[in-house]
């Protein structure tokens, strides 16, 4: 909402901490609607009555089934979430979706389009979609989805989906914020088209081929046998699930059901190996850690003169005049002298 | 060498930057162990004359391959490396071999066993043998092995292999500073006894399915085909470079001069590509700023009382009675205060 050097222009009064939180706890999704955009503020005075909202609705959260779901574009992940969405409305959840997208970075607002990419679940009464607002960094991206995600659960929304499309280290930080992590692939499309970055397979609980329709589903059922056998020769998992493979299709209502009766399977799996909690709790840890790490980085920004010389440092080190070690001890050196001074 | 609080028997005197340089430029290999011994040493002295001598020898640096070799134990990586290793010195090939063991932590020392496990190649003029010796961090013994790399680079070595027992991050870590990632397998373990971590696999550049020998030999094959299946599967490589499996057998001398001839390949195919010298410039870039993330890290854990409260911050996040922004928000400003006041 405007740059930090400029007075923004401000579309809605801030109302108190208490006001917000009543709203959320009475699933009032305006209300909700507003507390997120507050989040996502980069204001001073918006972040820390953003901190006392969810200090007050924290007791109130975590009642939900976080969902990362990710898929190169082209996949049809609207398409499936807008399917699957309904589906789970249908059986009496409310939904939440949000989407972390750092290109918006570059738009610096909400992908405004996003509603129409899901037209009739943005109608659904259970439904509530939110793209996520921009930011400068895919940490300060994360740290606001996370807290937009507390907020959507104390404003009673039972399963919370998160998507991203792909981008850099977005599946990354997504993983680090949901239970389960569902990658989307396209069936038959070869290899070489998937253009997944390595890693994010082996961080799926499961996979779903989409577009198993009409022509398709040999293509799809074939690459769903596949992808089976390829997961059995990956390690087995700290949670000890065996990701499961399926195929859907938005169109003729396919694998909808069977999707959310594994990722249930998977809650009821990991619970009572007391898995779903650790993971929990770990990622509350890291949340914790890195966000530290990200305020540091940001104090030292702050700072033109230092932000200066890391990128000239940066520059030594590429033309190999200086090593990573010696220039990183200069940089912590002036950094701690520069706060020495203030 | 001694805890930081008593004075610390030093076994060996320290010598000038120059002496360092000079030797390990003559590729005298006694020096080039002290040298390395000192970029160890946790001791403030050390580290600028250790940081004085990196930069010396930094322009002699880089002109090797760099190899990360990994596996479960049992898998009997330090049997392929010893007949790989043999192979390499007797095509001519000058080899280093480095090990991050983060389990050296606890015994506060290098493992003395690990020259026995590979005693004919530890006896071979051309082979430099030399475990990683203890730090507190897995970041802090993967910025010494990065310096060990160069030091061995300047005097004369052409190969290093950095090898790891896969425990924690240290895979990551170890991707993070090679050329090339080598994953070995047992073949026909059975999928569970693999116990390798998610995510290894997809970082492997080559794949060797180890103990081809005898009545293995069936198996072994059998697992070459399943994961070179698995692995057609996955997503193109940044390099776009097809990860390969072979299979290996350390009595028979099978596939040692093939695991060479793969890596050659890897060589030849990214640095037409330019791959191989941007992925080097990337982990230089990424060795720099962990290593002001690490530097940051000692530097809050200097102050007790801030230690201290992240203690009890990470024990209140687990209880749900904070946030993890809040409590990073309250970390990161104590630490500038306190910084402030010195």
């Amino acid at each position: 909402m405007g740059s930090p050097t400029r007075k923004p222009i401000q579309f809605t009064s801030r109302l108190t901490a208490d006001a917000y939180a009543k709203g959320i706890l009475d699933h009032d999704r305006v209300l909700l609607s507003r507390a997120i955009t507050l989040v996502e503020s980069r204001l001073p005075s918006d972040q820390l009555l953003s901190e006392e909202l969810i200090q007050k609705i924290l007791p109130h959260s975590g009642k939900s089934i976080r969902i990362g779901i990710t898929g190169i574009p082209g996949v049809g992940k609207s398409t499936f979430i807008e399917a699957f969405g309904k589906h789970l409305t249908s059986i009496g959840k409310k939904l939440a979706v949000l989407a972390i997208d750092p290109s918006s970075q570059r738009t610096k607002g909400s992908i405004l389009g996003d509603k129409t990419r899901m037209d009739e679940l943005s109608r659904d009464d259970n439904a509530f979609i939110r793209p996520t607002s921009a930011a400068n960094t895919l940490g300060g991206v994360a740290h606001k989805t996370r807290e937009a995600i507390l907020l959507c659960e104390a404003a009673g929304f039972d399963v919370i989906i998160v998507e991203t499309v792909g981008v850099g280290q977005s599946e990354i930080a997504v993983r680090s914020m949901v239970d389960f992590f569902l990658l989307l692939l396209i069936g038959g499309a070869g290899d070489e088209l998937q253009g997944i970055k390595k890693g994010i397979m082996e961080m799926a609980d499961g996979v779903v081929i989409t577009k198993a329709d009409g022509d398709h589903k040999k293509q799809a059922n074939q690459a769903k046998a596949d992808y089976q056998h390829a997961l059995h020769l990956f390690p087995v998992t700290e949670s000890r699930w065996t990701p499961k493979v399926l195929v859907s299709s938005a169109v003729e209502k396919i694998g909808l059901k069977e999707t959310w009766e594994m990722i249930e399977a998977y809650k009821a799996f990991t619970t009572t190996s007391g898995f779903f909690e650790l993971q929990r709790a770990n990622q509350n840890k890291n949340w914790f850690h890195s966000s530290i790490e990200e305020r540091i980085k940001e104090e030292i920004t702050k700072h033109k003169a230092l932000a200066e010389k890391i990128k000239k440092a940066e520059i030594q080190i590429a033309q190999g005049v200086i090593s990573p070690g010696a220039a990183s001890r200069e940089i912590v050196e002036n950094f701690i002298q520069l706060l020495g001074k203030q």
